[in-house]
C-alpha cells in the first residue's frame, strides 16, 4: 500500500493553539507537530476543520505554514488545507503550499453558496488547478457534508480523476457514512481514500484505503497507528474496538475544545486550551471528567516524545 | 424615518462582473454602481451573497471597494459585505472599509462551523469589533441562513445591540421569513432592520423598517423605491404587488445568474453574464425566456441613467 501512495497510515489534523492575544502560537504549533510525528503520525494535515481553519485567514495559514517547514518538519509529510470559499483566496493559499514542498492539500468545496451544481463544483475545481498551474500539485478533496454542507457526489469525484489524473489523488471521506467510503473506494481503485475517523480505519484497510485522517490523532495517534501496522494481524478487531471506544468517549463532548483540553492537560499548559470564536473553551469541570474517564478507563495518557 | 438611520430605502447589494480572464471587472462594476444610484437606490451594499462576494478572495474585495470609491462614488452610501469566515480576514476588510470611509459593513457570522452558541457568536463579534478597534464602525448583521446556515437569533441581535451601542447599528434579514422580521422590529424599535427582499417591503415599512436590501434592486430599483417613497400612498397595495409579483418572476430562475443575463441583454454587453465557479451562466434561451417574461408581463426594461 505504502508504495503506491504520496500519504498513507495515520495522519492527523493539527490543533492550532493560540496566545494570549488570541493570534495563533507558532512555537506551540510547532512543537506540537513534532510530537505527533514522534507519536506514529505518518503525516499531517494542518488547517483541517479540526485546526479551526476557517478561523484563520489567508495570512495567518501561510505563516503557520512556514513555521512547521523553518522548524525542520519535512514538507512531503504536510498536506495543510488549503481549501476556502473563494477561488482566488484557495488558489493564493494552495500555491504557497506547493512552492514550500508540500506533499500534497486537502481542498474543500467552495462551501457558502448551497446546492452548486455537479458541473459547477467541476468548474470551480478546473479554475483552481488551471490557476495554481504546478505540475507538483496534488490535490486530495476533502469531503465533510456535517459540516461544510456542500459535498463531492461519487460521480463527481470520478469527473474530477479523470479528468485531471495525477492531480486529483485522493480524497478525505468524513461524512461519517462508512455506505460512501465504501462506495468511493469500490468505484475508484487507484484512488487514496482515507476515511475520516479511525471508527472506519480497519473496515477501510479491508477494503483499500490508506489509512486515516483523524482529529483524535492529535492525542491518540500511536493507539490507531498500532492498528494501522497491524490490521491484517490476528489482534486486529480488538485494537479497533479499543480505538474506536476512545474515540466515541472523546467525540462525546465537543471534539475542538475536548481535544485541546486534553493537550492542555498533559502538558501541563493551560494556554493550550484555547479556541478561536466562534468556538468556546470546554467548562474546566466538563473537561476533566473527559480526561478522568479516558485515563480511567484505557489508561490513557499523553507521553513526551 | 431618514433622519434615524445612516441607511435607508432601498439598497442593492451590486452584481459582480468579470472578465474574460475569470477576474474581477473593476470598469464594469463601477458603471453598474453608478447606474444603481442613478436608478434609484440610496445605498449599496457590495460584497453580498449576490455579489459573489464570498467567491471573492479579501484582495478582490478589497480592490473592488477601491475602484468604487476612487471612481466617485461617495463611500457614506456603501456597506460593503465584510463577513468572512474568518476573524482576522474579517477584520482585515472590514477596517480597509472603515478607513475608506464606508457608512457602515454588513457582517455574516463565521459560517463555516455550524452548531456553534449564541455566546461562542457573541464572543466572535466582541472580538471583531475590539480588534477593529474604530470609533467609525456601524455593523449591520447579515441574516441568511437559507445559506449560510450560521443565523443570528432574536436574543442574540439584542444582546449585541446592548454591549456595541452605536455599533451594531442594523441588520439584514434574509431568512426569507417575515415572522422573525417583525420579531426583530418588534423587539428593537431603535434599531434599523432591512428585510432582504422587497416582497417585504410594504409590511417592512408599515412596521418600522428602514428599507430593504434586496438582489432585484440590481435590475428594478427604480419600482422598488417607488413603492418605499409611496408607503403610506393611496397605490401603495397595488404598488407592492407588481414589484412582489416581477420579484417571484426573477427569483424562479438561479437568482444571480438570471440578473447578470438581464444586465447583459439591456447594456448590449454579453460578458455580464459571466459568473465565477461554483455558479454557472443561465443557458441563454433559459435566460431569453426569463427576460420575455419580464418585458411582456410587466414592460419591464433596464434604461441607461
Amino acid at each position: 500500500m505504502t508504495a503506491e501512495h504520496d500519504f498513507y497510515g495515520v495522519i492527523s489534523p493539527v490543533l492550532t493553539p493560540f496566545g494570549d492575544d488570541g493570534n495563533p502560537d507558532k512555537a506551540r504549533f510547532l512543537a506540537h507537530a513534532k510530537w505527533l510525528l514522534a507519536d506514529g503520525c505518518t503525516g499531517m494535515a494542518p488547517f483541517g476543520t479540526t485546526g479551526e481553519a476557517n478561523s484563520l485567514g489567508v495570512e495567518e495559514r501561510m505563516g503557520l505554514l512556514d513555521a512547521l517547514i523553518d522548524g525542520g518538519i519535512d514538507p512531503s509529510v504536510l498536506m495543510p488545507g488549503t481549501g476556502l470559499c473563494a477561488l482566488s483566496d484557495t488558489v493564493t493559499v494552495t500555491k504557497h503550499a506547493v512552492e514550500r514542498g508540500c506533499g500534497g492539500v486537502m481542498t474543500l468545496p467552495p462551501f457558502y453558496y448551497k446546492g452548486m451544481s455537479d458541473d459547477g463544483l467541476f468548474a470551480y475545481f478546473s479554475d483552481f488547478i488551471e490557476r495554481v498551474g504546478d505540475d507538483r500539485l496534488k490535490v486530495y478533496l476533502y469531503h465533510i457534508p456535517p459540516v461544510a454542507v456542500v459535498g463531492f457526489s461519487v460521480e463527481l469525484v470520478g469527473r474530477l480523476i479523470e479528468a485531471f489524473p495525477g492531480v486529483v489523488v485522493g480524497l478525505k471521506d468524513s461524512s461519517g457514512d462508512w455506505s460512501n467510503t465504501k462506495a468511493l473506494l469500490d468505484a475508484y481503485p487507484g484512488f487514496t481514500v482515507f476515511p475520516g475517523s479511525e471508527i472506519f480505519l480497519l473496515d477501510g484497510m479491508r477494503n483499500g484505503a490508506a489509512g486515516c485522517i483523524t482529529a483524535t490523532g492529535n492525542v491518540n495517534a500511536r493507539m490507531i497507528r498500532n492498528v494501522y501496522d497491524n490490521w491484517q494481524g490476528d489482534r486486529a478487531e480488538e485494537l479497533q474496538a479499543e480505538i474506536t471506544a476512545m474515540r466515541k468517549t472523546i467525540q462525546s463532548r465537543p471534539m475542538i475544545p475536548m481535544l485541546k483540553s486534553i493537550v492542555a492537560h498533559f502538558t501541563g499548559d493551560p494556554g493550550w486550551a484555547r479556541v478561536r470564536p466562534p468556538f468556546l473553551p470546554l467548562d474546566a469541570a466538563e473537561a476533566q471528567a473527559g480526561i478522568a474517564e479516558l485515563t480511567e478507563q484505557y489508561g490513557f495518557e499523553l507521553k513526551a516524545a
